[in-house]
């Protein structure tokens, strides 16, 4: 397709213009799969503006997209760039993709613990932008590990130990990427056919057979409630039928953060703690849960199988001496690993059961202390972060710890923006569950 | 108030941010008067960005704005920049404005006619950007109009002649101007209250007591539909009422070109056949009423008597010596007034009742001609444009003369397409009225 301009709106053949289709979704009708790829493809090589964008995704937030329309959007953002190959992996690979939670390491745990039972898993994944680091930022804090592993080094090492987790390269989904940054400064996030399209497109677009997908649910999360997450598990698993691709949604808690730390290196530590099997209780049952999915899946066996032989390889340490193996071949030295900040400690004002936790302000807290980053050219301090002393359903006394904070800064206040984020009553509420689903 | 960015987000007093406000609109809350102030104020200083703001403006599009939105919206737009200070002009100054149509040639006749009538007309104008000129271009085709007058002589002129048009300054509502170009390449003009704030923010600014908006609906006005052209009435006067202004308005049909000329030269020498009693029975009719309207309002005299002296005045040739007078004063030379370009002749390929005419996309093919702007770097070729030597009513012969195109470029396919503008069948329809309503 050549554009060219035309009483300064751009055409490309059939007479098609931004502005039409803009008004077109803004009266609330459906874009053909002709005009969608218009909009990416122009939008990439900049014939579209950044306002003309944001306005059509705003349009897209309020208005909606329908499945056909979801589904057209993942292709053209899917083949906006290079997808990755991994036809050389002779066995089923298993990718793993959380929607984005509060204290969610469980692909440190995940990762290797499939790989012991047998499954690979080939997995590029991002650095975080908001309250903590992403899946690569966690790794970053083990020193020296390399997370920039060429393509063929990535199948070989996939092949030899059965795992490898490296860095999405910038070339993979640029569609994505660029409507992604936008959609962030322009409050068109929230939006589930957006959300969908731009999870599928880059998982689509890594190679892996079979997807399993850790769909966070709660005031941590981009979901709150669980009929919108309904609607986006199964949006995302006709996405992966559409492309011949086996998704699996895993509707999980983010009411509070997950496992008792928040930030990079507390993390990593907490990880390996669960692999040693003395992990907390919700993340323990989290990632056997993501694990026994991700080893049906692999190994076509049914799930009581899958998960017998998952907490076989957690309990006899296979899994831990995987994640030894995984971190010595990317470079890592966990001997190094320490948190050097220095703790600031939370006591309770209150008695009484806690009831609530507000997830999300407690990430914005581990952003503030240095653990996550506000915009793409923050530095992340990997020894930042929260110890969660107290969880959802405990009873606290009055100065007794509620949290821990790590942190090199001096910031103001943030005592008293942590005690509020617990909602400590006299009464214990009933708990909520850690799964609340699995749709396939 | 003084921004600063916390977290890349601005802030000002109250910690109030883009994103939370583009978040309420987004999904359908009211803004209250200080997040409207933030937004325009931000704006307005570069520190919203023209993406925030278009996706802003869409959610306004589509999740609208109340009466109390939209005049907030107005009155921080309007003091956004200067304000026109007219009260050395010791009687009722009347402003009229057009929300544009394809042919509208009105101010050039009504100024001077209720100035004859002893009502003073202090008008500011803009330049055009779509289909035609704006009423600055139309004088301006007259050789050495001067447009261009500062705010004593504009006075001085007002209160010696009864009548003066000139150019609206940039420092005029400088909000509108900033929004209003990223409305145009957004895909967000189509909005009521953006619609009426614009609107009414500039007739506020400029100074007048007391406002008649002529109002088109029909295919070639912004108001499609009579409910959609009711509300925006409504609207309008409400906000005048809110600013002590009263406003009428006058609900015209624009289904078809006004009068019988599009263009810049030619719109100039209709206006003076109608002052001259010559002129098209629409153009006139619509001319005289809404001449009547003014005058009632700056005399404060009945309908009847309004219309009785407007008419008294156009016949005895006070209004056409008034013209006379106005273009002198403003240094225009009539008599080097002329159609330079060709003319091209379009007959009708069919014989029958015309029914139905196109009116937006022959605006559209008199810009391609040369008589309007694209953008606002284009210069207007004044000489060209479109006489209808046919309008809906009229019977058509096939290969009669149906338009006479005028231009001096070398265009494709025009003719095709002016032809597609007429719906030409064996039966006729009913008129529509020239006047559907007036609200005040």
């Amino acid at each position: 397709m050549i554009p060219f301009f035309l009483n300064d709106r751009i055409i490309i053949g059939d007479n098609m213009n931004i502005i039409d289709i803009i008004d077109k979704k803004r009266i609330g009708n459906n874009l053909s799969k002709e005009e969608i790829q218009f909009v990416v493809d122009n939008y990439l090589n900049d014939f579209i503006s950044d306002c003309q964008m944001s306005a059509l995704l705003m349009a897209i937030c309020i208005n909606g997209m329908n499945e056909e329309e979801t589904i057209n959007l993942t292709n053209c953002m899917l083949n906006s760039g290079d997808t990755i190959d991994l036809s050389k992996i002779n066995e089923i690979k298993i990718d793993k993709h959380s929607t984005g939670g509060i204290g969610d390491k469980t692909t440190l745990i995940i990762a290797p613990l499939v790989a012991a039972c047998g499954v690979k898993v080939a997995k590029m994944s991002g650095r975080g932008l908001g309250y903590t680091g992403g899946t690569i930022d966690k790794l970053e804090s083990i020193p020296n590990f390399n997370v920039n592993i060429e393509n063929n080094d990535f199948i070989k090492q996939v092949n030899d130990l059965g795992v490898c987790i490296c860095y999405a390269k910038k070339t993979l989904v640029p569609a994505d990427k660029k409507i992604y940054a936008l959609r962030d400064v322009t409050g068109t996030v929230n939006s589930i056919p957006l959300i969908a399209s731009s999870i599928m497109s880059k998982k689509l677009a890594s190679g892996c057979d079979k997807i399993v997908i850790d769909l966070k649910v709660g005031n941590g999360a981009f979901m709150k409630n669980l009929d919108d997450a309904r609607i986006l598990a199964n949006l995302m698993i006709k996405i992966g039928e559409n492309n011949n691709k086996e998704v699996i949604c895993v509707l999980s808690n983010m009411n509070q953060p997950l496992g008792n730390t928040i930030g990079n290196s507390l993390e990593v530590k907490e990880a390996i703690e669960t692999l040693l099997g003395k992990g907390p209780k919700d993340l323990t049952e989290l990632s056997i849960i993501l694990a026994t999915h991700m080893v049906a899946l692999g190994k076509n066996i049914d799930i009581e199988s899958a998960n017998k032989l998952v907490k076989e390889k957690l309990n006899d340490m296979s899994a831990y001496k995987k994640f030894l193996e995984f971190v010595k071949i990317q470079n890592g030295d966990l001997n190094k690993c320490k948190i050097t900040a220095k703790g600031i400690q939370v006591l309770s004002c209150k008695e009484g059961y806690i009831n609530k936790i507000d997830s999300e302000t407690l990430g914005e807290i581990s952003m503030r202390l240095g653990a996550g980053r506000n915009n793409i050219y923050d530095s992340i301090d990997y020894s930042a972060g929260i110890i969660m002393n107290k969880k959802i359903g405990d009873y606290v006394k009055k100065n007794e710890l509620l949290a821990t904070l790590y942190t090199n800064k001096d910031i103001d206040n943030i005592i008293l923006d942590v005690i509020n984020c617990y909602e400590i009553d006299n009464e214990s509420k009933e708990l909520e569950p850690l799964i609340y689903e699995v749709i396939k």
